[in-house]
């Protein structure tokens, strides 16, 4: 057996940020409450990443690193063999993770008060992060037809002010789960192109793709688009090592590559070993294998939450297409945003990430993190439709 | 025993960039070649940071990491057992290591175009960092009187234009193991403070200070500095992490530990969680308890050393007083320094740091690195004395 993803693990006092810091946050007790907030997941990362750690405990030396073919050839090797997409080594660039990645790619692409566009609701990080750069958000709400978000570029365009100068893009899409198609893509890819906007594309849930559904990689889809594109992977969802602070930055440009190593040069940023060992032997056979298998588990997961949390009238899960983030909309209940946290927080003790974080069209969502056991899923969707039972 | 300084151990082909660089950069070639150059060290890390790498293999989770308080109070209480420094865990900032701090506070502290003074033979690295981020070298000349180098802030002054914004200090001094006294390092707060420069005081060499001697970290020494003192500490050296690319910011004002905090938040920049752990672990009673017999054992090192260096004649080895790194004088043989370091790289096959890229003052000498097992500082004496057996 690859994995149990099913053993029950307590995290609480172990440094981890979703169940410790669960009560300050949200003043949901850590006693019995549900942390299904910020991404990461409540099982151990792949054997062979455990493998790697032990393995480098073992002549226990930590000097300075070199040489980051190996590293380079797994990354390589993953994003052809999950993703079709085959890269050069030396398009990739380490970063401290994907947010670091971020806060690097407005450092160097954009000026202060240039604006940057977003796709909301979206990833609340991303906002942020531009303006702690002292750069301007444009953020252009995404079209809910139905349950399935999509983008109206022709009303994006009308938007514009002649200030963008780069868009932040999620693909797949977080907090929806929504995979783009290629054809989208190349429209995206279009419309930077028209407006000259660096084209940041976030895709970093590309692994955790439900079944019946394909992830295409907007280099892919749009390889036209290279001078532009910085494309953000990280193997810390996929598989849990988001702690570990190491992502990619691929950036097939050469002069875009350039302005970024110029960059991290002068600041003195390179990968820290365990991580680079870490994610060289996560992308592998082996790796590959437990990612399927917990995707098989996701998507369990994901099958009996959507049906407890449908059966709530009122209540709907977004159909997840990709990653273990349930986008669930409240506004049916025709209760205040302010009661349907009330009653999540409270009555159900489960912390679950805010709508309105993720900007324009998220103030009657939550988002709940389905990345823990069957048994832990199950119990949310048993105290969610006990805390909203009076709707039935 | 604690731990067993001699075993020896093959670092080729373990991503070591100072076994496995050592080729293409020296010419010197593996297969006999001794790497005496960059500053790691060729023996495991003390057993308890080992074990916390272990420790973290077990649960095997990665996710984000909560509550730095363990290792802040784990860093709080080094300096105070070890250095006699009372810290407040508030002061301390997590960089990717010392040299990412000093690029950070290049950023955050000083503009392009401004000037930074460093005392030169120094940390090449200093003049690297101060170049990339497109900042001017105001390097200014130690005086090498005798064996022991000293600092005239008066010439000093004299050389100052007015456009310098930091001062980049090295304390214990690298390459020459210099320990400054606390007047001196008075004289050099009242130097900074007369010309309003910010204060880095590098310290990352401050555990390895030589039987007899005694450091004294600067905020001690000059507690009224601390309103433009960034001290930068790292457990790299010590425990031989480097690799790991976590360092210790220390900032005792509000004001620019802020300006610092905001442009790390705006980068993302955050600790990776091993690096932490293992921090944690070092700094503690068992890892206080390494650290001496590593001393005792570089100690012996360095006596062995000395005396086969210093019998060549025309060659000398500064008398280490803290540091691995021995600093060793070529001037008297009459030859080139091209000359020299053929002979080095050549007969004695042996990759050590060249003087000339530390700045003036390091035109004739050479920096050995004697972290290894005692048997290879043995044996580079021995090919050093052969390789200049002539001048016998």
């Amino acid at each position: 057996m690859l994995a149990n993803f099913d053993r029950l693990i307590d995290r609480r006092g172990t440094h981890s940020s979703k169940w410790d810091a669960m009560e300050p946050l949200f003043g949901v007790s850590s006693d019995d409450g549900l942390a299904m907030w910020t991404a990461d997941s409540d099982y151990p990362t792949a054997p062979c990443v455990i493998e790697a750690v032990r393995a480098a405990a073992d002549p226990g030396i930590f000097g300075y690193f070199f040489d980051d073919s190996d590293y380079h050839n797994a990354i390589c090797w993953w994003m052809e063999h999950r993703h079709g997409w085959k890269i050069d080594p030396d398009w990739i660039l380490t970063s401290a993770g994907l947010g670091n990645a971020i806060g690097l790619c407005l450092d160097v692409y954009t000026d202060p008060g240039d604006s940057v566009v977003i796709f909301s609701p979206v990833y609340h990080e991303f906002a942020n992060k531009i303006e702690r750069a002292g750069r301007q958000v444009r953020e252009i709400p995404l079209v809910l037809a139905d349950t399935r978000y999509e983008i109206d570029l022709d009303a994006a365009q009308a938007q514009l002010t002649g200030a963008e100068k780069m868009l932040i893009w999620c693909s797949p899409q977080n907090p929806s789960g929504r995979i783009w198609s290629a054809d989208e893509l190349r429209a995206v890819a279009e419309f930077a192109r028209a407006n000259d906007l660096i084209l940041l594309s976030d895709e970093v849930h590309h692994d955790l793709i439900m079944p019946g559904h394909r992830f295409v990689p907007l280099n892919v889809a749009a390889p036209e688009a290279r001078d532009r594109l910085v494309v953000l992977t990280a193997a810390s969802k996929t598989f849990n090592i988001a702690g570990q602070r190491t992502g990619n930055m691929i950036i097939p440009d050469a002069a875009l590559r350039d302005a970024m190593l110029k960059r991290m040069k002068a600041l003195d940023l390179s990968s820290n070993r365990l991580g680079v060992e870490m994610v060289t032997a996560a992308y592998s056979p082996e790796g590959a294998a437990w990612v399927d298998a917990q995707v098989a588990h996701l998507n369990r997961n994901r099958e009996t939450f959507d049906t407890m949390i449908n059966a709530i009238p009122g209540v709907r899960s977004l159909p997840l297409e990709s990653t273990y983030l349930a986008w669930v909309d409240f506004s049916g209940t025709g209760m205040s945003f302010a009661e349907v946290e009330e009653r999540v927080k409270g009555r159900a003790r489960i912390a679950a990430s805010p709508g309105p974080a993720f900007g324009q069209g998220g103030e009657t969502f939550l988002r709940f993190n389905l990345a823990t056991q069957h048994a832990r899923v199950d119990m949310a969707g048993a105290r969610l439709q006990e805390a909203f039972s009076d709707l039935q």
